[in-house]
């Protein structure tokens, strides 16, 4: 395999050169980036930015993969459906938020999980800085692992906070049975499935799953299908 | 729980009401996109879409979960390293890119895996249609699961036909181990992982994982944590 410096033999590393706005609104801005790729050739491209990131943080927001722990129920993975303009539609996503000023991203997350779940977690884990669609935006998040204690009392009836954000419902999802029976059903069939236990997603606008979640899907069933393996050997 | 109509009884569900272009370059543009939240309010969000989805089509491009099978060999997830300008830097991510006109998602992830990373491999399954960051763009995917026979002879020296995409590298990774390794000690450290099998990554700029990565990660790490569990039972 080759390295990471592209075809050019002692050529300059790959570098921005310049960033132009092209256009900037109150949340988002366009520009026109020019760089030099790792044959040595200036090259355009066009970014997209949210103009919200805090001062001295590298992140936009946080991702927040919250796990909901129960006595004698199977481990859930807790998910969001919202109306999200730019979709035009409905998603299905981990519970995620900007960054307020000043805030830790464990702060953050757990504020986010309070406001569109109702759940109070704690946190046990998280990622570095990492990139959502680096084709097309500078737009970062950290994932920060978060278990919930079903069994405490304040989170056997999770009410939402939801302010300015509209229409997000929750749901304990059932992660290997579900990831799996998604990987292999698709999500065409969401209507169908008995375990998302929330009645208001199957009479609503179509839902679009995000595309974070599928990796995690995949990987599950993947290690499942490993565990059955395992026994047939 | 809550529904998923928001705090408005009887108002009318989520939906657009009109998208006005404030900006559109070569590949991107920048809309204001007017819409209707849950409980009946008209409120304005700013959206980033790409300019070159084509017709008919409900997807801009594709992921690539490419599994590396060896004999004797633990399973690996293929990913990519490369420049991205509007990130500044260098991101690892699983292969992608965009839907040619006409062209089916599985004929766009073996032709982009191919050109990426050297190697052929075969189409096991495809996700529907998914979201990569429907807060700030309506751009989505199809996750495409490839495996890769990697005693082929023709994936024993895969060779990248980079193109106009540059400082592209690629390495087999142990999926569970090396998942595992990140959850714990951070991307930061990746400098000191001996696994990753590309010296030019330890040299090159800091490098940024793509955030899909991480739950597939998780993922893998919960069910060896389980896996760990069933052994002390």
């Amino acid at each position: 395999m080759s390295g990471d410096r592209g075809a050019g033999k002692g050529a300059a590393p790959c570098h921005v050169v310049k960033e132009e706005v092209i256009a900037e609104g109150r949340w988002l801005k366009m520009e026109k980036t020019t760089y030099v790729d790792g044959g040595g050739t200036t090259r355009i491209w066009e970014t997209a930015k949210r103009t919200t990131r805090k001062r001295d943080s590298c992140a936009d927001g946080v991702g927040i993969i919250a796990i909901l722990k129960r006595t004698l129920h199977i481990d859930c993975v807790v998910l969001v459906k919202q109306f999200r303009p730019p979709m035009g539609r409905h998603t299905l996503e981990f519970p995620a938020g900007l960054l307020d000023e000043n805030e830790s991203m464990e702060a953050a997350a757990l504020r986010e999980l309070k406001e569109e779940t109702g759940y109070i977690g704690e946190v046990v884990g998280t990622s570095p800085v990492s990139c959502l669609d680096p084709g097309l935006s500078n737009c970062t998040t950290h994932v920060v692992m978060v278990n919930i204690n079903g069994d405490d009392p304040e989170n056997l009836n999770p009410t939402q906070q939801l302010g300015e954000v509209t229409s997000v419902g929750c749901s304990g999802w059932d992660a290997v049975a579900g990831m799996q029976w998604l990987a292999y059903h698709g999500w065409d069939a969401v209507a169908s499935i008995p375990w998302l236990g929330c009645s208001g997603w199957t009479s609503g606008p179509a839902v679009l799953l995000w595309s974070r979640i599928w990796p995690m899907g995949l990987a599950l069933t993947m290690m499942s299908l490993t565990l059955q393996c395992g026994k047939t050997v």
